[in-house]
């Protein structure tokens, strides 16, 4: 076990190569798929050895320099060409992720003012790794911000409970509701992380305990039917979980479960923490009534350790989110600060600070 | 599927054979084992086949007289002294079942006052299978008056959640969590049950949501962290849940997760509700806070049905049992009725009135 207090990086540049972290992998081996061709990236996206959309959306943007690059010998047209063609391709692995379309379209943009510009395409293509490299950097620095705000929030002895993975392996660097913990770690504040498995597919168990753990951070694994007691116990004095979007009334969508850990914290007295950038706020949804809440197989609960656990046949209820009313909020998080009740008013105006 | 609404049967006395529904090969098949010898009958007890106190007590009498029935030939001396024999073995199968001591100390004592009444062997061995039989029915009936009682609670058409495994299983038949559900179905009266599953060891997936499926009962599997939001979509209008041992004060211990369940119902305004016999409530364990909470090893956890699913050497906290504040707890349904606060004085009147 190491003791950087650094979280594992889902990927690094090499300047001629994307290194990415096989996650499909974890928690049993930490293995780094090197990658030469977008057609690599393509597969690897695909076959989710990267997850979590900030991360897909970097490996994407590098995927595209690394197609554009066998095309400087070309011309500065040929080249441009190359970009688009490898950014429509890229854009063809996961169907439903945002972060995937946007980083691809600011490289593409990115690529066309460049053309415009007359530059020869090896300075095109420098230019352009610098923004993939970019998009990378401002990941890590939106994540480290969230991070800074949340550690107002926790001081030294604490107990924090996290719900799923918002983690370091899903971004660049740190995560969202798990960076305060890294930067906790960095300075010395002693935080004791408990994370909830969260089933049925367990990204706590197998991947915020794998990340935590592995960086040398004080992190106890329990069901997710184990929080209440932890609470009671008197273990825990915060909550921090991630959320996928969040409503103009501060209503949460987040991985399920993360609704009965907010009830349960308020029944403590303890305060629940959302962490997200400000691209999860979507201004646009008016509550958490207009979510739409996915349901996935029921082979998820019924043979998710690889044995059949549920008798044939059984009804299965399996959402993949719920709802958290802003009512159980206690702050939102975002990389330009803390952002408390009432949010239909303090959202909006969180945008328009800047 | 069977739609027989009859809870399948852990255990039946042929007359000459103990038929035993061996549980180690549940959700998958449905299989007895048929057992001629208190060997069996201990290997069956000490291996899992056989589950649940009142349904091991049940098992371990049955036990008993197929040792003694070979004894009948050689006289009433010796045939007692193979009652105290198999007893005394048959003691040994699992170290704290106190329903298995109890049901043999039951067996031994009638068969001493048989031996003493001078009768011969054949008669005090006809005897002794009925008192065998008799704890058999007795659970029956002690559990089908806890349906009834519990019963009066539900109405048609109300969803009910339950959590682990208070089920036909455990008992004789019916269960004691799980019996109004049986009452029900025979009656025509329509529940829909939410199971569960119960994290780490998968009781409710395993048992609740079987043997309710195979009962024709309506009945929908899901993970506990999707309680609370099939509580906030309106589906459950009550929880009943089984518990190993009530205190004089009310506090309930049962299957971790139970606090956080009734913790949830409350912020909900759901009634919660406890099943058990008068024999689990212990008037000498003042409140909660004097009952111990086992501590169960981690693998149950990270590595549960054949798959590792957390990191090596990750901390793990797995407790087996919560403890519910009884002001949790709307009513606790016993055969002698239902007792609802101020639990001090009326469960203490409880074993008074009778």
């Amino acid at each position: 076990m190491t003791t950087t207090h650094q979280p594992l990086s889902p990927l690094n540049w090499t300047g001629s190569q994307l290194e990415l972290l096989d996650q499909r992998q974890l928690p049993e081996r930490i293995e780094y798929l090197h990658l030469d061709t977008p057609e690599e990236v393509w597969e690897a996206i695909r076959s989710l050895a990267v997850r979590g959309a900030p991360a897909i959306g970097i490996a994407a943007a590098y995927g595209v320099v690394l197609g554009s690059a066998k095309a400087v010998h070309a011309g500065t047209n040929a080249w441009l060409e190359a970009v688009k063609r490898h950014a429509g391709y890229l854009a063809t692995s996961r169907p439903t992720a945002v972060n995937l379309f946007w980083a691809l379209d600011r490289m593409t943009a990115r690529a066309e003012a460049l053309a415009a510009s007359g530059a020869p395409a090896e300075s095109c293509q420098e230019a352009l790794v610098r923004e993939a490299e970019a998009i990378h950097a401002e990941d890590i620095e939106t994540n480290r911000l969230i991070g800074e705000h949340a550690l107002t929030l926790l001081a030294d002895g604490m107990g924090v409970l996290t719900h799923c993975n918002a983690g370091g392996l899903a971004t660049a660097k740190y995560g969202t509701a798990l960076a305060p913990f890294y930067l906790a770690a960095e300075r010395g504040i002693k935080l004791r992380v408990f994370a909830d498995e969260t089933r049925p597919v367990l990204q706590g168990a197998r991947l915020t305990a794998f990340e935590l753990h592995q960086a040398g951070i004080d992190v106890t694994l329990i069901c997710d039917n184990m929080a209440a007691a932890v609470m009671r116990a008197g273990w825990v004095q915060a909550v921090i979980v991630g959320t996928d979007r969040v409503a103009a009334n501060g209503d949460v969508a987040n991985k399920i479960g993360t609704y009965g850990v907010a009830v349960l914290a308020k029944a403590h007295g303890i305060p629940f923490y959302v962490a997200c950038p400000l691209s999860t706020i979507d201004l646009n949804t008016p509550t958490g009534a207009e979510i739409p809440i996915e349901e996935r197989p029921a082979e998820e609960i019924t043979e998710g350790f690889g044995r059949r656990t549920a008798p044939r046949g059984v009804r299965v209820y399996n959402p993949a989110f719920d709802v958290t009313p802003a009512e159980y909020v206690d702050a939102i998080i975002t990389e330009r600060g803390i952002v408390r009740p009432p949010y239909d008013v303090n959202l909006r105006a969180l945008f328009e600070t800047k």
